[in-house]
């Protein structure tokens, strides 16, 4: 860390910092310059709080140069998380393909999507029970029950089920789930992911819609210091001026990631996009740049069906997808254990 | 809400969709054009779910006419709502000065902040205990200690206090609370928006990063769809693109929001610009824009301190704005019960 | 278009409206509800000046269904635009590989870099000899003397030049020049855009940092409005809060456009990471979310070179990524002429 | 100008670097940390290429310390900037009301509201004659004849005025006029700017949609480096996520400017919000902010008036809003002539 003292800086108060300092166990490099002193810090300066130092009236500004987090850091873990759920594996070349419904809604459809999908080549169900929405008059989801059908799905077709979750206390809800999604909307929700690192289950943390890759790895970092190391990352698109998507899916995101942590990094381009048919181009995309997963939604497609998510690919076209990420795979040095 | 169908939309699903609206208690109002066709629907649509509608196959989009929200709808409850905290009163025309530290760090600090932004002229005294930070290595605040120690200068000053819920769970700590603060991480935390909504306290809601003025009406509407009329609004800054200020301080969102609701504005010009020496001008700012009330954050300044937050104002320095604050007020069509 | 009237619109203003756009020939199609009139307007209303029509006091809001733009407008124009420049092609199936320096620098550097990137299989050569720099006291290029080294380079590797254009009193001098660069910062330069719809040279049209898809589409327009129909669009990144990437590169970008415009549509991962080892992943990607093309930085790379750009690949890391792309492009059913 | 060196920085390019910085005259000062060096600049580096610097393989990042613009900065020039235009002053103390209609349409028109603006107390006189529209197909303006009715308009009122510029082609006919507007879309049109450096007339430079503060002062740089110095700064808004509001008026974007620059900062709240209703509590919060003057659309309103902008008050609503700044003027220690 270097901080920039003020010009004119109050002496004394550059006594107090140099102090507060040292006996933090820094050992420090000062460099006067002719109208700035700089102050390096030797020592590890991941659990320094970089406001405080930066609120200092002396302080004109400081830079990091080691990275704020730690468990997450590549640079003290340098080969790749692998995280695996009941035998579906993600990270260090393994590929997973989690689809499903937005929205768990009956026994049936939760069913029949998990044996379709499971015929595609997906190795995770997703599924909704608990739902975020703008809007509090909106369908909110099945809760238990949704759960519940999810855990039939499992048992039918033995694929691993990952499910969001939005509050803490519905912790034990999620028992017999195999990986706990945190959303978009709740990646700073701390308390929520200080809860989750007490637990022993993969967690797939969303990156917020107006949140930086480095704030991700800190929600991430939250979970870890905990002491779960299971985190899985995941890039769904963030809010822009753009009106033609929903959001702005940051592909770069991915290959930035690579390069700063381990955690193995999912994209989701059904909420990144928000439209049907940009689904699988952008998928494609994804695991171009080198994806470690993709989550897809998918809804079966009955013919009376009212409502099919914008979002959402019929099986057909889940099926064609599949097909078309197993043929770029090699190319992105990935491969998949197809159930 | 007017729904646009697809052209060459298939004749079953639209029918599917005419009865599921009929159903549903709505009039239909039909247009046909020459190659699409539209439908007007006729009562109460706020409670209608837009992205079901909008994801059907025969919907190429749907328009809104009314706003998705209902209870905080200036268009029925024309009158300003006028929140009262134990005598300070915010909305319909008078003003709530509340300022005080970022975080509570000590009793003396506490205190003496306190006494002074009351001598200034606030009549609310704000105070971090739960404080959510970026880094699970930060400081977090004192919890518990914290709000005994807001409790020791409501008493001693008389000053009404607001302070920060993270966690639903830590609600039974607030009793004493005069106001609770959502913070924008949490605008869109649902679960916690439902179970403020059951108590009877007022809530300042603050905007959330990425969050639409139309979004933060919505999380409004969480709370109020509970009961709990008391909502006070926080513009805090929104983020863009721009890094000379922490946050870009949508000061728009004021009149905005005035012409949408009857909830009272808040403005917080502190974590707004993230600036110190941005605070003064855009505190009088907002006062012309028309808030409704200003947060600020007031630091006391003994002489060895350490820390002083970028942001914050000395008491010398809340004074002089306060006055400011006084001078432009009356421009402003605003009166503060000056304690 | 549907232009949604005002609730208690003033009765003679309607009747204006309604006379001023059956003077323009449109057929209008009333639907009147309890409380709102919707005016659908039925022509071509491609020509209609929107903003005018909303700025209307009786006018609530007016939303388009075709699209402002025509000649770039699949809808009139199915088949994909093939861009023959000098026997490569873009467009159709058709893959063009743009590499070469940031600026042209001297005739070694540019002879050297086009030697190697022609070698590696690139189709077009790319140098900037007029450079917009954010400073005035910054390197803007060799003007005249580096469109000369381009073509030097030309004649000598027989490899088309792309190079951009800031100054329409600067077109005389692109008389040999292949392509016709605009930038992102002139993208709705629209005098400019004027001129070059008078020319019958391919134009490779840059989207702005802050444009829209559908204002590049319009900018796309302005130069078709001229009557030159041969218009390259190219992502190249937007701004957003994050800085990790100098901009985010808006992938989705790519097939959206391909749904709304018979355009070709290339990728700059150079300048929409900014970063050199984003630049293969970032690449790939594009190829795989159905980019008809890249642009990418390549650099020469003597023992001493003191400069080379931060977002540009060596010669080695270009032939790289030509071969990686190669590999991926029958899986995007594209193909090029390897010279 | 702080340059940190990477880790294992290449010995012999370390010192290629350090002869190539002694070679411009800068005194360097080294600092070997136990990982990292850092090199520190002593010298004016504002004409140094902070990307050349940036983008060497040895180069971690580089930090500037002194802003890279001189001319338009603070620092190097105390004293406010006062811009004489006829009588009518800007900055220093001075505010300044620009208004008038978006376009010049006629003869009537213009006149008109020229004596009602002047009437309502502004002292210089807006109208577009070449304007900037995203649609080729849209109304662009009366070109040379729009000159010519704000030059008649001028003679009869004394107003100065102010038109944009959108191709330096068209200099010739702006001779008459008294400033020259820069438009947002052409805030980077480096050409241009640099051609208006030559010129001695002052320039009003509006921020463009997606620049940073520090953009916009490069830009004035431009024109300052030619030796015009009359250089009049506008915010007008910028792009965000945010749709209420056509754009977000960023007003910090005023304190922050007057920091860093001695340039008067003008605001416009017309184009700013895109909204009528918003423009008077904006224009009011600008003052309140420290704008030194604003710009505001005023259109006449004749009985049968097909167009009235969006945006655009009434002569009424414009004379209640000179009333009311000119109530809240002295609480910012600004003061106008008014005419």
């Amino acid at each position: 860390m270097i901080i920039l003292l003020k010009e004119n800086a109050n002496a004394r108060q550059v006594d107090n910092l140099k102090k507060f300092l040292t006996n933090r166990g820094f050992d420090l490099h000062i460099s006067e310059g002719t109208q700035h002193t700089l102050i390096g810090l030797i020592g590890d300066t991941s659990k320094l709080d970089i406001d405080l130092i930066s609120s200092l009236d002396v302080v004109e500004s400081v830079r990091r140069i080691q990275e704020p987090y730690k468990n997450a850091n590549r640079k003290f873990h340098t080969a790749d998380t692998v995280v695996d759920v009941g035998g579906a594996k993600i990270g260090g070349g393994h590929f997973m393909m989690i689809a499903g419904p937005c929205s768990v809604e009956t026994h049936d459809q939760i069913l029949s999507v998990a044996e379709s999908v499971k015929a595609s080549g997906a190795n995770m169900l997703r599924g909704g029970a608990f739902k975020p929405r703008t809007s509090p008059y909106a369908f909110q989801g099945l809760h238990e029950k949704g759960i519940e059908l999810l855990r039939e799905a499992k048992k039918q077709t033995g694929l691993p089920i990952i499910t969001e979750i939005m509050d803490i206390n519905h912790l034990p809800l999620f028992e017999d789930v195999d990986v706990i999604q945190v959303g978009a909307r709740n990646m700073q929700n701390f308390e929520l992911l200080k809860e989750l690192g007490q637990t022993r289950k993969p967690i797939l943390l969303k990156r917020g819609l107006a949140n930086t890759i480095e704030e991700l790895l800190m929600s991430a970092e939250y979970i870890m210091a905990g002491g779960n190391e299971q985190v899985i990352l995941c890039e769904r698109g963030i809010r822009t001026f753009e009106t033609a998507t929903r959001n702005t899916l940051d592909l770069s995101a991915v290959p930035v990631l690579h390069k700063l942590t381990h955690l193995p990094v999912v994209v989701d381009p059904s909420h990144g996009t928000g439209v049907n048919d940009l689904v699988h181009p952008m998928a494609l995309a994804a695991v171009a740049a080198g994806a470690d997963g993709l989550i897809i939604e998918v809804h079966n497609d009955p013919p009376h069906a009212l409502c099919d998510g914008k979002q959402s690919l019929t099986p057909e076209q889940f099926d064609h997808l599949a097909k078309a990420v197993r043929g770029i795979l090699p190319f992105a040095a990935k491969e998949m254990t197809w159930e």
